[in-house]
């Protein structure tokens, strides 16, 4: 069982993030954080919250010397503008006449449509949207990352399992369909695109969309396509609905803000084929499993286990919801039409959310790799790794 | 906390389900369970497998004279083949001079591409398919169906949910993109056309679409929306990824056999769109919860949670893997190449699988409905849930 | 993760038990549950109940040919009783003719001090005990008691794990402090004697206290403990509190009907102890691990880890509840005293209660160990933990 | 579903605690937190480590202005004297020349008869045992007992549920049999008592007790009840082991550090007595559920489910495993004989064991009633538990 959490508010004085299960003696240090983190901030069409976004990263514990020690890993990631939010947003009660009912502490009573604003205040009862986005916002993905960032490292030193991602649209504008599938060499280069986009292609195209919708006042979404290379055969399962694969990605994508479609191999496209262009016919290979398919339309998994090939999944990123150009809402206090309030934004968030896919599916994997080999130890489990695979091999030479 | 399970294998005595946290008093009969069952059966293009899959349902625990206990509701699906596998599929060891190496008990060494196969025998260590394949099959979506049936009474009692599917594609063949949201009254004429698609002219184009595959001994595979009415808001939530009622969906969705995709409202279509033309703009409205949304591109759901609007998810269904004209693959007791195996199938179960999703979904959403409203009564659930509704009312009244 | 859970009703058809997350490989057969299920029907006082309870066990699932698949294990246990109960106990509606207000059907509204009686009525809602008493009741450890055989059979197969249990005390009645603490091989002699107590003097006083209650028209509780032979250090971790093996082991004992006590070791004897005579000192020893501890106060756990001494535990039976001299207590129909509700019952529950105790302890060690050594076959999850075993000897080796 | 998981070592910056799954609107400050983890300083044979023990809380998220806001509750609490270990418990690798081998960073390879040290090395493969005691440790309990401090909060403005504790036993000295049981409104009177007993010859006697132990220079166990006040019948549940409430408090209570027994209601006492003296025989009552009963043998749970009496469990603690005067034991370098290494270590960890206690059962009972009544606002589920007594006295009232 690996169990990840994490805790803390837009603008409160810190996220926090709990990994739970992660074995001792994975090498991982807060340099390896910040540097996943900083990948959070990639992309064109950033705010200006992005600017001053300097994260204040701190594991607190499970961390010793560069390396796990069996126990839970806890990080906190500091809000470089805490000062400016301390009142508003304490935790202890507050004196009543320093919180005006203006600025900061104005109650927030147009609630943004697509965002969770109304149906968390209906939810919870409360009179207006500020206990809602605090916790919906975003920001929340950077604790995500920082545990991910475990995960890819144990994954890594694991078996030199490798997971990216690259951005296939953004808005209308696409990668061509003849693009290669980026490798993790190219991972740098992806990077370097300000709309991480892994073909030039595609990258001019995307960077237009997202001026013409700059232009326009408006926002845009896209597609991100997460790749991780190096898996085993043999992790999720058919036996039982929960612990397929391709379900337990599917719940981590689409739980990422703002994702409305989740993707595994060709997807939806999979479903306007004949079944004899469908499926990845099979032949004898080399390799430490004995066969290679002859495509990956399946994404790596075949009846929600991997089956040696590269896992790929494409998820759907809606617009950013706070539109600079408002959009008509309701007040709550007094039931009159309005515009929704306005909180910072971006364009399109479409670039940088990459990292946050790349993460989450890192701890998906990581808890399934610790569930097919058990282990205490990175040594452990990579013991147990390599005689899986030893096994698998002898089982092909043996034909 | 609601749990489902469920076990048995394909060609075995009996597929078993159990339902766990179930309040008491829900009204359920085996003729419900039977009902949901049949329209598992539904659909052209069904293979002969159909016609002799006489569900044998009986209900063993949990359920009291037409009313659940409140304890685990345990429900079997006998297989009326039985006689002819008791020997191949005996639990207990048997004679080997009655297990011949032909027929029934052939050794399936030709993995099929597409299926759990190959992947489940490396993972498990099996030299062949059978162990994999008898878990594997979507013969196991029958016990899911039948626990979502009381997941279904029960939201239907609880506050008038209702839920229904219908067929949006078969390969290329669309309904038209004018084509009404069916709602729950249209439910019994969506089954009786013949690919359960509520439009006449989608109808036509389907059904050609399956016999030109039907004539080119392909299988073809479609897209798949499910609607939920009469939801209230709140249920899921923004605070923590795994509380999302998005990613739960996405998990029960693309956990059933045969899904690769999961879309929630508009999903990869919001994707393409810009902010300003991509959310629902909300406006006074009658009704308990005081708001009516001007669209509902979002399926219901912002932020994880549902919003009062009709809850909307499609799913993408690959072409069915056993294809008739057999695919290439490797024989794994002699390393060479080899066609799959085949096993008897259908050219498409789209049609049919309809109510599998259906049943997924209602079973996450009556579990969502328990962790809002508690109880451990019907009564006592619905009374809260009324309590709920009232206080979202009169907060509205208020204004 | 393994799961289990067990659904049915005392009187129902029959009891449904599924056990998921067991590796594939696992010999257990028929016959093996039949016999575990058959020594829940040892000892000294039995009711005539335990006659005619002639178990109808029956896997539905996840077994072939006497060995485990890797998908879930249903078992079901019939109840031979049922023809006499089939319209009481009926899951769908009856004709209300048929359901005559007496005998079988008659309303319990006299609820018995001691059971689920009258809390679960009131939790529930019911007008009456019926609906409790038909899941709280201790026919349900039957279901624990075969999914529990599955269990031992793999600890046994992995890594030679044997548990048992016997009696210490019944009411009054103890075993001497100077008796040995039983083996494996003495499993035999225990079920031999009608307390299941392994020192014939204990049994004496025992079955001499049983007589004395029987005389007096009451019932008694006793003191049973349980152990694990073989079990290899590091099972159970200290990081996190769910993750503690004595706590996980606590659950489930205190989860077993009428179970009303639970200490690992010694127990509430070493918070008499001072500490320099309440802990195990440590020399080198023989044998995999290389040390060997002075005592075993700990009961085999330190930290809430296995440290590779014998696992012990006890637990505290209070007496059955359904005492034959009836208990006062007060009609819910009327309001008035009454005294309560007489079921058929025993004198004392505690001799066959060790093999309930015993399954139990077997699940949750199936489970830490598959924790640590992971592994989706018993070869696979055999493998691993021998090269743990190796790894550890290495390292004493080296000193 | 309720959330707790705690994360921090030892002598690292701070530990970290999380609970999600708490409603909105609870009362709760850092006040609150702190006065609770005052109290775990409490007692007699307090050790010099308290006295620098600073406790620095910090709540991170998911409180504002003195209520909770519905997301995950995130507490710090950061070591006073972390500036000495900071090079030695360093998260990020440290310049050898740093790290002496001597002092504050010396190997520990003389592991504790007792503790973690020596399985929990095996487990994970350490050398030493600083991985495992810095996770180990009690000093984590301290996060525990603020996310408890949070389930008290709740408990008590939901239903006006009290939880307090007392010492009924310090080694061999024990409260008199005679004593009261103490009531809410003793706690502070039982906080004053040196040894937390309510009962002044209790006290007198365990005073002298651990006077005796200290002159020895050795430790001293004992047995501490935790009691609840006002809870409503039907919190847990008989319809499945994992839901009793027995189960679910005995997990978390043996869960503890240095817990190796429990019991609810007489417990082990039950288990010698006859059926007719070990129940509680019910009369008509007054009050919101109708009933008393004349003795409260079972501790407040019937069934694994709260019957409206007082809650009533005893834990056994072991004497602190760190003897002054050491223990064997083998330095695991060399595989010699050796004394143990010695942490700095209290006479008698008893008394202030009470608070670490009550806030595990603050935390289970708090799960268990969200399952009862659901709700996301402390308002909402205020309303819907109301509602639910009002029913049990409107069932009774009509008899």
């Amino acid at each position: 069982m690996l169990r990840w959490i994490t805790a803390g508010e837009s603008h409160g004085p810190a996220l926090v993030a709990v990994l739970e299960g992660m074995p001792a003696g994975v090498e991982v240090t807060t340099d390896d954080l910040v540097a996943q983190l900083g990948r959070r901030r990639l992309g064109f069409g950033r705010s200006p919250r992005m600017g001053f976004e300097q994260d204040e990263v701190e594991i607190l514990g499970g961390v010793r010397h560069g390396k796990t020690q069996g126990g839970p890993i806890a990080v906190t990631i500091g809000n470089s503008e805490w000062p400016k939010w301390q009142t508003v947003m304490s935790a202890d009660p507050v004196d009543p006449s320093l919180l005006k009912p203006t600025g900061r502490n104005e109650a927030l009573t147009r609630p943004r449509p697509g965002h969770a604003d109304l149906p968390g205040m209906q939810k919870f009862g409360f009179d207006e949207a500020r206990p809602v986005l605090e916790r919906a916002s975003a920001r929340e993905t950077a604790a995500r990352t920082a545990l991910g960032t475990v995960a890819r490292q144990f994954l890594q030193q694991l078996l030199g399992v490798q997971i990216l991602s690259h951005v296939v649209s953004i808005g209308k504008a696409e990668t061509p369909e003849d693009a290669a599938l980026p490798t993790p060499d190219d991972l740098a280069a992806i990077d370097e695109s300000p709309t991480r986009c892994f073909d030039a292609r595609g990258t001019e195209a995307m960077v237009a969309e997202v001026e013409a919708v700059k232009e326009a006042g408006d926002t845009v979404g896209g597609v991100i396509e997460v790749l991780a290379y190096g898996l085993p055969p043999g992790l999720g399962s058919h036996v039982h609905w929960d612990r397929r694969l391709d379900a337990r990605l599917a719940a981590a994508l689409m739980g990422v803000q703002a994702m409305k479609g989740v993707e595994i191999g060709d997807g939806f496209t999979s479903a306007r084929r004949w079944g004899s262009q469908a499926h990845d016919e099979i032949d004898r290979g080399s390799g430490p499993v004995g066969v290679t398919r002859r495509s990956n339309r399946a994404g790596g998994l075949e009846g929600g286990i991997t089956n040696g090939e590269i896992l790929r999944a494409r998820v759907a990123m809606k617009p950013i919801s706070t539109v600079p150009r408002a959009l008509s809402t309701v007040d709550v206090r007094t039931g009159e039409p309005a515009v929704a309030i306005h909180q910072r934004s971006d364009v399109c968030a479409v670039p940088r959310a990459g990292v946050v896919l790349e993460s989450v599916v890192a701890l998906v994997l990581a808890e399934a790799a610790l569930e097919k080999f058990g282990g205490d130890s990175l040594d452990e489990t990579r013991r147990n790794a390599h005689a899986y695979l030893k096994a698998l091999e002898a089982r092909w030479e043996g034909m």
